[in-house]
This record gives C-alpha cells, sequence and structure tokens, in this order.
C-alpha cells in the first residue's frame, strides 16, 4: 500500500510559502497505516499537473493532492482530474446552495466564478468543507483512490482525519495504526539520558523509542503500531510509566505542553506566587511565563534590569556584590533573586543575568554564561550555565535553565543533572 | 530553462523535518533566472530515487539533489548517480585527506564509514564543502546538470550560491536575473495604502509591486528582471525613493530590518534612553528590544507590571485612575508610561496594558483592546487598539503597537493611520 502526495500551486514551487501541509499529511497518514512513497509539487499548470496525476496513477495506490480548487482561472485541479479519468464535470446543486449560503451569511452576492467550485467528476464523493468556499473530491478508478483536498491548512486538516483517512482505511481494509507520545525533559544531557533509559532504546521495538535534542529540551518519543487503539494506547502507558519510573520528575511534560505551562501549573497546585528579575534574558522569561493563560493567578511581576542602576536600586543587589564578583555571577543572581521576591512581596524570586553576546564576552566571562538565581522563603540559590548559539538562543535557553531550575525546586530534585 | 529539485531522506518524507530546503533553493534559483518546474522528495530507497533521477532526465535541464550524502548506509545518492549515469565511482586522495583532517581537529579518529563520502563520480565536479564532511557533485551529461548538495542547510545554502548557481548560469548562458527588495510598514491599513500606492501596484511591470500582510505589518515587495545587476538595482531604488516620497517615515525598514531594530536605530541616533511597563504584553516588548545587540545603550529597564499592586506600589499609578477608568484603559496606560519614566529616569517612558484573551473580555473591554502609552519630556499620549488572534497573537500585535507608537514619536508623525 503506497500513497502519494501532490502539492498543487505556482506559490509553493517559487517557496514564496513553506509547504507545511505535506508534511502534516506524512505524519498522519503513517499513524493512519498508510505508506507515503513519493511527495511531489508541481505549479499551476495544466500539462504538468496531468504528466504528474499520470505518473502517480503509475506507482501509487492512493494519490492526494492539495491546492488548486479555487475560483480563479489558475486553479485547475477539478478540471484536469476530471480529464484525466475522462469524466464529465457535473454542476452539483447542493454544493452551490452552500456556497451561496456562505456568501449570504457574509452579506456579498457570489462572484460568477465561485460556480465553478461547486463542478464535481461523475461519479466523485464531495467531501463536506465547513470551513470553506471549496469541498474535497474523492474518485475511485481502477482500484486506486485520488483525493483533492483545499491548500488552506484549517481546511484540510479535519478534511483528511474524518473524511479522507477513514475512507481510505476502508477501502483497502487497513487495520494498523501507529501513535506516537513524546515526554519531554528538560537540563539533561543526552548520555545521562543514555545512562538511564539507553537499555529500553536500545532493545525496544515496538513500541519503539527514539530520542531527539531540541531547542534546550530533549524529546523521548515512544512510537507504537498495532490493530486496535485500546491495546496501542495501553502499551505507550505501559511504556511511559517504566519511562517515569527512570525519569520520575524529569519528564515536564508531554505531546504538546510547554515548558512555562509545566511550571505554571505547579504554582497554581501550590498556590505559589512568583516575581522575575532578568537581565540577559531581557523579558523572555516573563513574556514565556505570560503566554500562559491564567498566569496572572501567580505571576506578580517581572524586572528587566538591563542597567546595574535597576540591579542596585530597584533591586537592592549591594555595589560590593557586583563590584566584587561582576554583574554576571552567581552570587548577583542570588542578590537579584533576592531582591525582586522581597520588592514583590512574593513567595518566590527568580534571576538571570549573563552574556548573551554577541558582544561583552571575556576569558573567564564568555558569550553563553548565564547564571541562574532563585529565591524562597527561607533560602536562596544560584548557578551558573554554558550555554552555545546566537544571541536568541543564549537568551531562549537562559530561559529555559531558569525555569527548569524553578520547576526542579517546586519539586525538591536538584539540578546537577543539567 | 527547466529545473527540477529533488530532497531526498525518509525523515522527510515522513514528516518528521519540515522541507525548508527547497522553498529557499526554489527562490535562489529563481532570482537567478531559473525556473523551477518540479519538486519531488524520495525516501532513503535506491529503486526510488533511481526512477526520480530517470525522470527528471526526462523533463528538466537542471536536476538539484540535496540529501543522502551521509556517512552511512542509508545514504545512497552518490552511489545511485553514479549507476544511473553509468560512471564508476573512484575514491578521490584530495577530499579523503580533507575529511580526515576535519576529525582530526576534532581529535576523534575518522570511521571508516566516512571513507564513502570520498567517492566521485568519473567526470563529476566536486563541490567544496568547508562546513561539513560531505563534499557536493555536479556532473554534467547530454547536455543537462545534476547536482548532489548535502541537506544540512547550512552546508547546502553557499554551496548553492557560490559554486552550484553560477556554474548554471555560465553552463546554459543564463544573463537574466531577479532581484527583490522589501519595504516594511506597520500600523497602517492595506485599504490606506492602497490609496497612497495603489496607483503604482497596479500600473507597474518591471519592477513590480505587490502587497502582503504579515504578523501585525504590512509589507510591499518590489521585484525587477534585467540582465544587469547595477541597472536592476537602480531600477529598485528609483522606485524605493518613489514609494518613500508617497509613504515617507511610514516605511521602519527593508528586508530582514526587524521593528524592534529600526526603533532601537533612532534610539541611539538620538542618544534617548527607554524604560517599559508592560502589563498585557507579559515582557515581550522588553525581549523583542534587548533581542538586539547593543540594546543595553538605550535600555535601561523594563517592569512587567500584571499585578494592581505592582501598577500602584511600583509605577504609582494613581488609585483614582485604576478605579476610575479600570486596569484597561488609556489613563492607566498613560500613567504607567509616565511611572516607569520618572521610576527609572530615561527620556522615554512606553506601556501596555489589555486584554490578552483568552478569558477575561467584557463587552466594552472585549479580549484584543490594548492601550499603549507614551511618556516623554513635558508630555505623553496614549492610544487604545482593537487587535485580532488568539493570546500569543494579541501580545505580539500589542507589542508592534507600543514600538510603532514610540518609532512615530521618535520621527514627529502622527499614529492615527493604524
Amino acid at each position: 500500500m503506497g500513497a502519494e502526495l501532490l502539492t498543487i500551486g505556482t506559490e509553493l514551487l517559487l517557496g514564496q510559502i513553506i509547504d507545511t501541509n505535506a508534511s502534516w499529511m506524512s505524519q498522519r497518514l503513517a499513524e493512519a497505516g498508510l505508506d507515503v512513497f513519493f511527495k511531489s509539487t508541481v505549479g499551476d499548470n495544466w500539462g504538468r499537473i496531468d504528466a504528474a496525476i499520470r505518473l502517480a496513477l503509475t506507482r501509487a495506490d492512493v494519490l492526494i493532492m492539495t491546492g488548486g480548487l479555487g475560483p480563479t482561472e489558475d486553479d485547475l485541479t477539478r478540471e484536469v482530474l476530471a480529464a484525466v479519468l475522462d469524466r464529465p464535470l457535473r454542476l452539483d446543486p447542493d454544493i452551490l446552495a452552500a456556497i451561496e449560503a456562505r456568501f449570504m451569511r457574509r452579506r456579498i452576492p457570489m462572484p460568477e466564478n465561485n460556480r465553478k467550485q461547486a463542478m464535481v467528476p461523475e461519479g466523485a464523493e464531495v467531501l463536506h468543507n465547513p470551513r470553506g468556499t471549496a469541498p474535497g473530491l474523492l474518485c475511485r478508478a481502477d482500484g486506486r483512490v485520488l483525493v483533492c483536498m483545499p491548500g488552506v491548512p484549517s481546511e484540510m486538516k479535519p478534511m483528511l482525519l474524518e473524511q479522507v483517512i477513514p475512507r481510505i482505511r476502508d477501502a483497502f481494509g487497513i487495520r494498523g495504526r501507529i501513535v506516537s507520545r513524546v515526554l519531554k525533559t528538560c537540563g539533561i544531557s543526552e548520555s545521562m539520558l543514555d545512562e538511564k533509559i539507553g537499555d529500553y532504546f536500545r532493545t525496544m521495538r515496538n513500541p519503539s523509542i527514539g530520542v531527539l535534542a531540541h531547542a534546550g529540551e530533549i524529546h523521548i518519543r515512544m512510537t507504537c503500531k498495532g490493530d486496535d487503539p485500546t491495546e496501542i494506547a495501553a502499551q505507550l502507558d505501559a511504556l511511559d510509566a517504566k519511562l517515569c519510573e527512570r525519569l520520575g520528575p524529569l519528564i515536564f511534560g508531554r505531546d504538546e505542553e510547554k515548558l512555562e505551562a509545566a511550571v505554571g501549573r505547579l504554582l497554581r497546585e501550590r498556590r505559589a506566587t512568583l516575581a522575575v528579575a532578568e537581565s540577559c534574558t531581557g523579558g523572555l522569561v516573563a513574556s514565556r511565563l505570560t503566554d500562559i493563560s491564567g498566569s496572572s493567578e501567580y505571576f506578580e511581576r517581572g524586572i528587566v534590569a538591563y542597567s546595574a542602576e535597576a540591579k542596585q536600586r530597584l533591586l537592592g543587589v549591594p555595589a560590593e556584590t557586583i563590584a566584587d564578583h561582576g554583574l554576571v555571577s552567581v552570587e548577583t543572581a542570588r542578590a537579584m533573586a533576592v531582591g525582586v521576591r522581597r520588592l514583590a512581596g512574593t513567595a518566590l524570586g527568580l534571576a538571570t543575568t549573563g552574556v548573551a553576546g554577541p558582544t561583552g564576552g571575556t576569558p573567564e566571562k564568555p558569550v553563553g554564561l548565564v547564571c541562574v538565581g532563585l529565591a524562597w522563603d527561607g533560602g536562596d540559590a544560584a548557578r551558573e550555565f554554558r550555554l552555545l548559539g546566537e544571541r536568541e538562543q543564549v537568551k531562549y535557553r537562559g530561559a529555559q535553565m531558569a525555569l527548569e531550575m524553578l520547576r526542579r525546586h517546586l519539586l525538591g530534585i536538584p539540578m546537577q543533572e543539567a
């Protein structure tokens, strides 16, 4: 069973739009037990769309096309498909009525050229599109399935999941599927992870385990193949539990959960409030924390203390601390955390100071040195990290370390893993 | 003259990596006067790579392949290419020496399987790769040019620009090229832009003009075709000057310049210092300003005043202002700007307060309402904006409005265009 993807549009070919649909579709099709062997892109050109469809019919059981279903003259997919399959196009009155109703709701008269979106090749199944004007089409020919969908991601994605994949699985009697789950860690090295779970990911076959470093985090991807969704979920749950046994609270979240959301969840659970003082991260820690809806429950304030003056006057960092240890030092980070906690009257204070670069580095304090300080009722701590990358990456990774240090403090686990 | 792109790699086919190379290459090739008619992706599979190369030879003059040049058994591009062209692979001692030297610099012995990266099909030109171990290859066969490059973007990009494009232009005697330049505006509507420059973009053919709305900005893309780079630059300069005549300082930057960099440039020129007080943007304005290297020259501090307490105590917003007008109001924004300027002792104070959502909206103060305040020596101002989108988009667009309001103040132009 092989599938082929064909994305249609001159703007894709010219690179004016990056094609994110094809990757997303490949993943969903693989999960649904369909292997994709070819992906192609052609422009809005009759001859080349025709050639691409004919070629796919020689080598794939399923051809999934996106794009070229719009109302303009450039949009040719529907017409070329009908011609290749030698089927006449007929006006579908229900589709036309749905398109007209859509324009009526917006109080705009339907332009005449939108009529072509209601044309359907004889024998095609119509794929309903509640999010746009162009419906999708599914044709069966010589044991093959050909699908056309709109290129707009918000219209294509539900159509693929809800209408296309079930029909294809049904048509070819596919029972298997592949489900993935990602466990996320931060502040742990790949070699440390290998020591803790390497025996699993060298021996596990189904579910299998893959490890991927990604923007200051290491992700563990578990992938399970099977026929029965309940059985797959049970196998993933069992492996998840085994990995949790080994890694415990080093796992901060699953799948789409971000580190700032994991930290926010813990702060809310503990009814703890937080104030942040930032130098090298320049407001990024505060901005990430406040990306989370409901963060005003625990995030009280942030201070971006870029000048020495702001560090001393506003945060009360002693002049001697700066003189003795420098603006970038664990001592200053600690004093900033203590200072912002006192100023804001919060349960916790978190602080960063470092050299984001590209200038300002010295042999002892190179670009990428970031110090994080933390203060709580009855104590404080600070650590330094040596981070790689350009200015924006150092800021991002510094923010990661600050958030992870806070998360570990809330869970009572040490940071020495980093 | 038609070119075809073939990206090779199972991880691309499965969608685990989004292929950004193909879009970038398409753009650069179009600029260099080469039209791309097909883009395809295949996995690391001998038969399918073979078929894709043979197909391309029937329909393209230039085939550009990326990926599959690594040292592992999966990496097949070099071997399949040699087989399709029926040319033996020979070990190139210079390449081998370069790879060995690269490992020696890292003090690692060269693994035996890296030897295959030194194999070259007979008659191929070697494309030097100073940034990685795998060199690229360029073969000429029957009037066609076939190119293989590594898939790592940082290795591929300079190789395409410096070695591949000049050879292809030379091989096919291409003289034309296409050059684009983007002028960026913020806080102006598309209809306002149309009133000011619509007569140009409806009539201009070469250079042509396109308008694209993008993340709280509107970009004007000028595109010029021609043979002579000097003549092209002169035509773009002339059109640029005409658009500047109409739009003046509404244009904040060109090409890759960001709004925060344009604001930073003005602050530095005027030797003005800035402090920022943020509520709904939650540190994003500070973080964007401090993304710019050298921002410590003008950015003194930021306050993320998420709580009412922080707004009153730290920034000195009068309790009556909050009681009479609410936390989200132009009056509070103005008082925050005045307060942060006074606290920091800077030339300028900038403030935001708003409803980022998804909760917290009311009929009078809906999600997306953002108020921006500005304070300077001898005056202050505030404005409200109604912005669309999810929480992160409202934050981003709110930050855009704040930065643009500051930029216009520095240039003495009013904000009513928004």
